[in-house]
């Protein structure tokens, strides 16, 4: 009983009820919503799976959960609305400290006006958050899996740094600020994801298993990528990797948790695109055949899976 | 990745994509979709803290895992539409045995023609289910807090049978048979939540902390209940209290994951609610002070908490 009465006062300080389209807030058996369409997704942010609480603060994790949600609404370009937030509650951790979770979630919760309205807690032995968001579609819904031979594969945001910043700060490396930045603090594509769903873009996803691996959910079966050879890596992929003989390119590609935004435009598009988005980068060419090419060869890749 | 193929050609067995109004199906970043207003809700349901397995069988958790979600939806007067699945799948299980855990959820799902439209995975130390589910609402959204002096307070299913199954597989004590179905397949009451929306019920809940705990958000600060004198409890309830020289009624309003409703009406209305329900039984009448009273006494009740 204090433990619920707690949290949900600590809810009330950090998370607003009130939207336009919000009938019933939470507190309620239901939340009630009014809208045309929702696009919705759920994530996991689980201790030890997904996080490491050795260098993540509380801080992070509640930032990151919600991170990880917003990135899957930024991929199918559209604006968050609403969240429900099922809270699993170490006992090892006092229920104060659950603010500074509160506290990360609601740096993003404010800036994008999202609404909080339901969810649900619960005691446990590690601490875990589920997360499901509900957004807008005010353009169009961004799929996947439209693409043909020809067309071309870009890349919104940086490949190759959270591997980095996580590689890091498990073996204590000192450095790669932006990495671990990238890790701890990855930053949502959202407004991308929506300047995207106004262009002729055909296709988009956003990357949490690494390229390497979520090029074949964005691309029909049977297709692939061939990698341009003027690819941009990130430096600090370049320097951890060359000082430990590893491949920047695979490491980049490999990556995982970059929640970076790929995509998929017709070849005749792509200057207009690259006009209006500068920071676009086409990685390069939708291809026959289901891998990654490069410089005439396929590369042999790892994708990053949580759950392996 | 093999885990995570495995899991999602199941889904595809278990549970249906198709529905009007689904306009992307899982598979994509987001579900889309299309519709005036949905009510909401989350419930995590996670091994040790809800359930047992020592005598929960996996078919089990996945019913109730659902029919708890459910639940939340009848007491708004909203009808079952999508729902999202996040899993915490342990270690000490086969992959194989998952398919247990979803014909369990999938009878509840294709009794409501209820679409899943996404979720999560992932590994953990233990079983734990996070659902978020997303109603439609054909009549009018039945809230909670609406009631004042005089109204009657009624009930529609039974309250404590699941407290006594609770006690008796836990003790491993035979018989029993209704108390433990209650608390190992709770009927969710979704058909009579719809019938009550049509009718002039001002307040509606349901029952899953006990009506000890639950009466009170169900009725306006300041008011309680005044028990009437002629209730009828659960043939088991009252056996197993008795033998235990408890009293039926306290084990009965103390309860537990009861998942029965729990509603407000005008004392004008309710020959007409009777006339149509004739199964709503009504408890008392609301009163001043924030209690439960019974013939001429204020109970001394403990709430059921998970959380605590």
């Amino acid at each position: 009983m204090f433990g619920e009465d707690f949290f949900l006062t600590l809810l009330d300080n950090y998370f607003v009820q009130e939207k336009k389209g919000l009938l019933v807030a939470r507190g309620d058996d239901c939340a009630l919503i009014e809208g045309k369409s929702f696009a919705l997704s759920s994530d996991l942010f689980l201790e030890k799976v997904h996080f490491d609480l050795r260098y993540f603060s509380l801080e992070d994790v509640g930032y990151k959960a919600l991170a990880v949600n917003l990135s899957d609404l930024a991929a199918a370009g559209s604006w968050p609305e609403y969240f429900c937030l099922q809270l699993i509650w170490p006992r090892k951790f006092s229920l104060e400290q659950s603010e500074e979770l509160f506290k990360g979630m609601s740096q993003l919760a404010s800036q994008f006006k999202l609404t909080l309205i339901g969810g649900d807690l619960s005691q446990g032995d590690t601490l875990g958050l589920a997360i499901t968001i509900l957004g807008s579609v005010p353009y169009r819904f961004l799929p996947r899996k439209q693409a043909k031979e020809g067309d071309l594969v870009f890349l919104v945001g940086e490949i190759g740094l959270s591997r980095v910043g996580f590689l890091a700060l498990q073996a204590g490396i000192s450095g790669y600020p932006r990495s671990k930045q990238a890790h701890l603090r990855p930053r949502p594509l959202v407004k991308e994801g929506l300047i995207l769903a106004q262009k002729n873009v055909k296709s988009l996803l956003d990357v949490s298993d690494g390229v390497a691996r979520d090029i074949f959910r964005l691309l029909p079966e049977g297709l692939g990528l061939n990698l341009f050879s003027d690819l941009r890596l990130p430096a600090e992929v370049v320097s951890f990797a060359t000082a430990r003989n590893l491949s920047p390119l695979h490491l980049a590609l490999e990556g995982g948790e970059d929640y970076a935004l790929l995509g998929v435009v017709e070849a005749s598009q792509v200057e207009e695109l690259l006009a209006d988005l500068p920071y676009v980068q086409i990685l390069g060419e939708v291809s026959k055949g289901a891998g990654i090419y490069y410089q005439g060869k396929k590369l042999e890749l790892k994708g990053f899976d949580h759950f392996s």
